[in-house]
């Protein structure tokens, strides 16, 4: 069974033709793929963007999906083009650290540095390999090529520093704001598995500028509009609320920012 | 004949991954449905928003066409999720008045509570039913399946006053801005129908923000560049207008600030 | 073999139901039509942005593509409805010149006024042709109907005039910004293929808001953060950047700013 589906994370925004133009590359290599927009309102060369978005997201698709990444601010240097195989997915894009969350996790089976040229357009940019080099491998590979007949495997990939949540005193462990979404909820690097270790299944509260936030809801409507809360989000990190409204707004946060886990 | 396509109205906007992993889920349960979006704009939580983007827009596409729509600020809550039958149509999304435009229609076959949680992802969360419950409850209505064997009929679903406009004097209406386009037009409750039983196909003219809008044209271009304008749109509502320009702008106008509608 | 793939360029943003009105319009005519969005966030009414977009995207995509271009501000008024059929693909949209990239290059076989109303939508309105004309014709193309059917041979179609850079004296020319995109790079209209006949191969810098801008780079990285260079980009225009930065915020740039190229 050949992978169909390509999706597209990237940072080139709907305004330009960019976005547009790779679909057109995929789709002349590969007529039919399809081809599913995740996002492409990466800010621009926010590669730990493009990690969170992939992260959040990769693994919602039909096995073989090919997932590209085009975050790529070291385009035309000597940073190498990568297809990432693993159990269930096959991963293309630049090799700065953009696939740290699939790297990191379990089931990877291959790393490859893309190096077979006859798989990219006949004239490569030093601008565009989104357009000359990614989307031409990635239609290759949804028509059933096989990644080791693109590249050849390489085991010393970037791997970004993943900020971890850390225990500075008994009880007590800091975090960060991995991301703020479009209704303002702030979602922690605290993902469920961690706070049941830290908690023992027991009470606990967040601390996020200055501030106590101690109701915890099962989801947002629980929570009186207007009023902080936290809840397990879809990701299974705990995220920050308000209900009804925007706790970014609320707490002036941003992406990076402190927020500390405590035991009650 | 299965219903094959599958549109998506939500609030998630599209930097955030919620809209790609809700197709990621689609295309897990359905893989040849054929996934469109029609908006991930609506204003986060704005459910009157929905209701006019469903509108304008569920008509135009083919028959067995299955429109989801998730902008569900009560999700995790008692709201209880459902599928509307209509004569041509498929709908599904939370049970919060999103569907009104479609309810208060002709064609209304059926409306189920769904209920069979066999057809849910194995894990559901509280905040995320557009993922866990719509999207592989859409995947099944476009594999064939029933609404009947996912839900339950009932009756008693959430209906929300729809603004009409109401005769205040004879031959005078006050009617109100539904909505207000990228363009900067004001689309009023004023329909084709109404102004005619109202005007007796007469002479009318407009009064909003103290001002009377008298030139009506049959289309923008008629209009000199800057001047104020009606017409009816695309979606038989009036519509305040100015060509090469923005109505809102001129007349710093807000969706439900009321308009008069007068005979000469 | 019947094209398959009607890419879209609007104006109308993704926040109205607009463009996904016209999916279901295409899709209603034509259900194995592949809908690809290139943009819909051309700026209100700008013809010339449409004409870029158009100019930077359209040979990307396989042969027998159907571009369909709605920026459209002459809507219901006397501006023809046209379809272009080139070598290698097809073009439906207004008569007002957004087809100039393609009308002033090599391939153009035939231009239609588009004048078969059976073709159209049973009603067509005045303001949104995109759904009630072009969006069925382009459908319709898409199983095969010839051009010949659906309209009558037109010489006299609308140029907008394209702005070509100037050499104003020996070695100096003097172009303009054409777009600035995303990422803040200004792209001017200096062509490779200008550069090299201007210059004759030789060295040359570039002037814009005063500044002196003499390193050019191969790609982005080459540069220091925060410096200002040029590169020859993924159109083959020379454009002016800031690696990890913003040329246009750094310059003010605006559309059709200057830009002198040097001979040095």
């Amino acid at each position: 069974m050949k992978p169909r589906i390509i999706t597209l994370i990237t940072d080139f925004g709907t305004a330009d033709t960019y976005a547009g133009v790779m679909k057109g590359v995929i789709l002349s290599g590969s007529p039919m793929a399809a081809v599913v927009d995740i996002t492409h309102e990466i800010a621009p060369q926010d590669v730990r963007g493009a990690c969170f978005a992939l992260l959040t997201a990769y693994s919602w698709f039909p096995k073989r999906t090919i997932h590209l990444v085009v975050v790529d601010p070291g385009v035309g240097s000597e940073r190498r083009p990568l297809i990432i195989e693993t159990k269930e997915y096959f991963f293309v894009g630049p090799d700065n650290g953009v696939f740290t969350p699939v790297l990191a996790g379990p089931g990877v089976k291959a790393v490859y540095e893309i190096t077979d040229s006859a798989s990219f357009l006949p004239a490569v940019s030093a601008t565009f390999h989104g357009r000359d080099i990614f989307a031409p491998v990635a239609a290759r590979l949804s028509k059933g090529v096989r990644p080791s007949q693109i590249g050849a495997p390489i085991s010393d990939y970037v791997l970004l520093d993943w900020p971890q949540p850390a225990e500075v005193k008994a009880g007590a462990a800091e975090g960060e704001i991995l991301h703020i979404d479009r209704f303002g909820n702030l979602i922690t690097n605290f993902s469920r598995k961690y706070v049941r270790e830290l908690t023992g299944g027991g009470d606990f509260y967040l601390r996020c500028d200055g501030r106590s936030i101690k109701q915890m809801v099962p989801a947002y409507a629980y929570a009186k509009p207007g009023q902080l809360c936290y809840v397990f989000g879809s990701s299974d990190f705990l995220e920050i609320a308000v209900a009804n409204g925007s706790a970014a707004a609320l707490l002036k946060a941003r992406r990076g920012d402190p927020v500390m886990l405590l035991k009650k």
